[in-house]
């Protein structure tokens, strides 16, 4: 696998119900495969903040055997330059032609962080920024979360309710909640994306005007009705998002969608799930968070096995 | 031992004499325990800038056979919110509770740095971040310097006084000196605590305002005339700190209580200890912090040594 | 070795023949000393941004099975204060003399990186940061580049010219070219350095008032036409700097001066060469970077191969 950057990659390489397996594999016994990263490095690139990925992603090179370089863009190195063809006469440093080349030749793999700009949506939609990255990479690349797509974090979520489901085929509701600032589609657009493929009933719940992009919500039944939305639900995924269209905006702040002990009553007794970070008592409430139903750290504790099963035949293959 | 924030931990724990003995073992063969850490990992968050701590606690996983990962608050990860009950609808991005889960799920053993607030005296005593960050971390948490404690810090300066007395009951003087900031009790604090249950005489000196909190202090002898402390100590540890009542003010930058060649003539041929990092000639000249009876390197080098045994112990308790 | 700041200290250890020979012989087979640095820590300080020789470092001591840790001046660690004698009561936390002796206290070599005032030019030119450092680390220390010189990025630049040279005595023309920001000499001046004691034919172009120090320059010829130069050239190095006298001032941003086809049209089939970060359509246009003479990205990966050279003859003389 030379790339990771969606659920496609994932099935166009080892397959998804392949990958999920490793994945339960992983998880059970983390230190089966502990030498093919022997002698690799993996380099990681920060254009953001980041605690789980971060953290979670030199786990699971660790236990492949593999070393870790880690860096952020602007503070430890240079700011970088994404557009073609400029006159770097301005505050950018380094261009990303080089930084990834440069990395790709120090490195065995390499992963990017970076965050929608939330100003340029087809820049944003053409995932200028990762794509440049991986082409100029020349080693395999795996996305640590990109303008539109949290690959790893959507797989994680996947393994998280193979493992928490009760029935074959589960209810999962996506619902938007509220937050103080402009966040990106990414997670939304992903877990769709990922729910998708999988065995489950998807149902997104968003006020009008939250509508996703047609590429990842085309084939997700949407309501705008939360309370209908959880009834009978087994998960509830909770997550803030901006406006695709106007791009990037905050147009409601509606409290009433806030995840609270009242509105889990309406559900199959589900499963709480968020991606962390989250804001307390504006996505949800301490009362729901801090449930027995809350799986937000099984969630957080699988990212290590999702970027472990995606590293695994990504150094496999280069052996 | 599932803690260490305090030296009550280590009597707790394996007892301060036989910690001592592991201490000094340690100091002499670094290598004897390499194998405890065997596929462990220890996350060190960091919520301030820090040489010796970080890169010691780095080393002494090392010496163990353990892997680090290292994370500062706020610029590679999230800021922090540590307050309960709140919306979090400000700039701080993720929770205490959440962060210390997460980190607890990835790594065996954590260490968190945080420092005084020097304006919510009872919030800062009640060392709410530490205790929350352990509450919820769900694996053994070491302090590298909270609120009110410099632990490592004062285990190494007990060890460093161990290996320089020549005295069974040396005269051990903690004087306050001028500094330019407002800075918390943590390291005067703690000293007194861990000198306090050991076999030497100590002498607290600072002008009158500086009062350590009566929890510390209040089984040390203490005089606001620093020439009368001075008199025929055998160690000098300098330090500055903030006041205790009214809490965190700078109440005196007499100059004349800075360490000076003339000050040092008052004493038995003392060595010069402070913690690091000094303000020169404010805390202390040059020419004492230069001179042969300095021995503030030993003591930083001996921040390896403090963190080791207390890994040691953690590390051991996790086979 | 003990300090490895200019060609000089090369010479004076193994010889820069046989450093050299080291140096094809680990870009050949990277993995033949993985146990010199066995137990090893190489601790690295950043007083400014890198990309290349954060990560090139790394890699290179763990070639050599050695361990590091990198330290931010500033961020992760203390602001440091390098002047001698001076009452610490403004912004710096800690004094070099104690940041590089408990550096040197914890680990078996250190590297230092910092950049060049542009103010004050006797310090620079003193070196007066990396001398005191060196002076109190008691350890081995390595520049990763200083004020007046980037030796690893020297010795990786001689190293490529090597491996790309089609005749034995190559005509290798450095030329200035444009920068939006004032930079230090210290690349320029230490490739002249270097190619002084090489077996190559150096011409330095600049526009007049960008000569370079004595100190540096004496032995090269310059010429202030740069066609002129470039004339039958094998290696065209572009690289920007500021004036040395005047200190530090951008003179000219002439545009006549960046690198593009045309000029390249004018020599012997050159090779472009390039330290990096670089600032595209400014030293150099997008054509000429990314043509197929274009090296800079053999470069960056021979500052693996010279990192784990001069590491390898430091950690061997600590056995």
């Amino acid at each position: 696998m030379r790339r990771f950057t969606s659920v496609h990659d994932l099935i166009a390489g080892p397959g998804l119900t392949a990958a999920l397996e490793d994945a339960l594999e992983f998880a059970r016994h983390p230190w089966i495969n502990a030498d093919v990263g022997r002698r690799k490095t993996i380099g990681l690139l920060f254009m953001n903040p980041s605690l789980r990925t971060r953290m979670s992603t030199q786990i699971a090179a660790r236990l492949l055997g593999a070393d870790t370089i880690v860096l952020n863009a602007g503070s430890d190195s240079w700011t970088l330059e994404t557009r073609d063809g400029v006159v770097m006469n301005g505050s950018s440093t380094e261009h990303i032609k080089e930084a990834a080349a440069v990395m790709g030749a120090y490195c065995d793999v390499l992963g990017l962080r970076t965050f929608a700009s939330l100003t340029d949506r087809t820049a944003d939609y053409a995932e200028e920024i990762l794509e440049k990255f991986i082409a100029y990479a020349g080693v395999p690349v795996v996305s640590l979360e990109s303008a539109t797509r949290h690959p790893l974090q959507s797989f994680a979520d996947l393994l998280t309710i193979e493992q928490f489901k009760k029935k074959p085929r589960p209810k999962v509701v996506l619902t938007w909640a509220p937050h103080p600032k402009a966040l990106p589609q990414a997670v939304a657009n992903s877990f769709v994306e990922w729910m998708n493929v999988s065995d489950v009933e998807l149902l997104v719940a968003h006020p009008k005007g939250y509508e996703l992009s047609a590429t990842f919500a085309s084939g997700a039944a949407v309501t705008n009705d939360q309370n209908l939305a959880l009834d009978g639900a087994d998960f509830v995924y909770a997550k803030n998002w901006s406006s695709y269209e106007p791009y990037g905006q905050i147009l409601s702040q509606d409290m009433s969608w806030t995840v609270t002990t009242e509105k889990m009553a309406l559900t199959n007794n589900a499963k709480f799930m968020h991606c962390l970070p989250v804001r307390r008592n504006m996505i949800v409430t301490d009362e729901v968070i801090d449930s027995e139903n809350s799986i937000v750290i099984a969630q957080a504790t699988n990212r290590v096995v999702s970027a472990q099963t995606v590293l695994y035949h990504m150094l496999k293959g280069l052996a």
